[in-house]
């Protein structure tokens, strides 16, 4: 029996918008600390780690560890027809091959319950050790957004140069180049809006702006984000969702600048 | 010698985008009593019936009855051009084969008139019979907008059923099932967040979804809509014009459900 | 050396969408006076002039006149990236062939450089004789642009016709006919909102709507629009740029009512 209830509904409306397009299909997994999903990409480049803490729960029962295979799109269909100040309330019996979505309005006068069957999907849980990066940047989330999106307007790619000045966004495309720059700066009026830098060696990465872009869907969920960088590891793009837990997406770096100084 | 002078001009521009979609030509009776049309959707599958009573208009002269044939859609292009604010006057001379839609802005600065060439449409006039319902649902409109376009994400037909507790709204689809319950609720601040509704009998009835969204077009009208239901008749959906008359849709129910039990 | 640095960084934003559909490639031309491009459309009907002056920047230099081939397609994407609220300076340094469009954010805490190809572009500047016209109107251009929007949906040219009393606008189509008349008026609360209409002796043109409708894309750059007619020159658009300078756009009027009596 699993019964979880999720008095600010809008939150997993958020949650589903921010993943559906990057992955198809995938197994959400429940224990007794929480609600919980990794997946690989379509295209077996990124990966997306979702942590929802049973704290974070109105009411949380899991009675044994289950995993529920789920088409993304669908279930997203679903929580679509959930207002955002509807409270929604995740629902599976024992055994059984479907999972209930259950939509109560503030006032109680309208209540909805979507069914959905439930799959069957391989998926192989990869241990991802914490690691030391070369510098993490926390910056506000929209100012990401907007740049990976600006970029994208100009190239394919991204490079992301840190040093302890601040973090530099570069892009080189048909019609010309592109360098975005933002400074170091933590006396802001708000801390959501400052730029802090926490810097061990400088490092300069490059990524496809398609999954950046991909990745800026989650930025409903928080002001801010976190980009943990190392030239050995994935990038860490970390969306913290309040009092609950966290989106993360990981993506390889490329290395494009390599294969062009062995060009002929 | 026709003439009618409508200040609230933007009603009649709701009232085009209400049925533009359902019906592409018709009749437009003009009477002593009012200006109304009944027509069948393109399909032949449902039936509107509008009707404006001539208390409403500020100046409303119509020397003796007339059928005005029109394209909604060239006449939808038409009330577009007029402002949300502007006045809007229908004028037709005795035995012309055009109307002119006239719009004046509220400061006089502005005076468009738009004509049309007036169209001959067969069409007979059905005489629809008082009748009584087994169920009458009172809603906020909007609500009912939003449940029929939440449903039909899922499935292609609702069953609307009707008890003394409330009013239920379920579909099915490949990717599931829905349920919707909106419970009967007088004791609201404001009177169109009601729902009311008034039972001799439950009732339980299947309707295509497709219909039931093109009728919530006409949201913009009202801020109730009304549903009244009975096994042996088309449901009504009607959406009162303030202080002038109403439009309403009507649509006969499917028997699919028996069509399902027949099945070996 | 080129260095032009505009506080209100959102205007250069306005002058592009004003004229990037209607122009491909262009030359901009600076000198001491100021930032200034004169080019046909690409269909070789419409003329477009543009004029910055160099005292609307907040620095301005500019040590010899130069030209500067640009795509503005290109061009108009990379001002996309600058916020509404950045300071941009454009940059050249002399004899090279790329411009550098510079984004400050108004907290300096994000700068963006954006690097331009230039092109080599033949063009004829057209030498424009200041001329007596028949009749000038003002009037806001808000109205200028709902009045062209709304008769294109219904025919493909445009009658304007200038009396004392007013402005009309006419068209004809399949569906129907329209006028629209915009009357003398000069007492109202805001002088932005005015008609005022000089006239020296009625006129009558016709235009092409989809050249109107391409020069309303720079209603955002000023409230008001001047519309100079004479019945032996193109008509001019013009919308003021505040302390800076103007955008003027040349359509030479049809003459197809002349043709239409020709016909057997």
């Amino acid at each position: 029996m699993l019964e979880l209830r999720l008095v600010q509904g809008s939150l997993l409306k958020k949650v589903m918008e921010a993943i559906k397009d990057l992955v198809n299909d995938a197994n959400f997994d429940c224990s007794a600390s929480g609600f919980s999903l990794q997946a690989m990409d379509s295209s077996h480049v990124a990966l997306v780690a979702l942590l929802l803490r049973s704290e974070g729960f109105e009411h949380y029962r899991c009675d044994r560890n289950i995993s529920m295979g789920m088409n993304l799109n669908n279930m997203s269909k679903m929580l679509k027809c959930a207002s955002n100040d509807d409270i929604i309330t995740i629902k599976a019996d024992d055994g059984s091959d479907t999972v209930t979505f259950m939509f109560e309005s503030p006032t109680q006068d309208k209540i909805a319950d979507f069914e959905m069957k439930l799959m069957d999907i391989d998926s192989e849980h990869l241990g991802i050790p914490e690691a030391e990066y070369h510098a993490i940047v926390r910056m506000p989330s929209s100012e990401f957004a907007r740049i990976c999106k600006d970029l994208s307007s100009i190239g394919d790619t991204v490079v992301i140069s840190v040093t302890k000045e601040g973090v530099k966004f570069s892009t080189r495309g048909d019609i010309g180049t592109a360098n975005v720059v933002c400074r170091q700066n933590t006396t802001v009026d708000k801390p959501e809006e400052a730029t802090v830098i926490e810097m061990n060696e400088p490092v300069s990465l490059t990524f496809a702006l398609r999954y950046m872009n991909s990745f800026t869907k989650a930025t409903p969920l928080s002001n801010t984000v976190t980009l943990s960088l190392s030239s050995e590891l994935p990038v860490v793009v970390e969306y913290k969702i309040a009092e609950m837990g966290y989106i993360r997406f990981y993506l390889a770096p490329k290395i494009e600048e390599d294969d062009e100084e062995m060009k002929p």
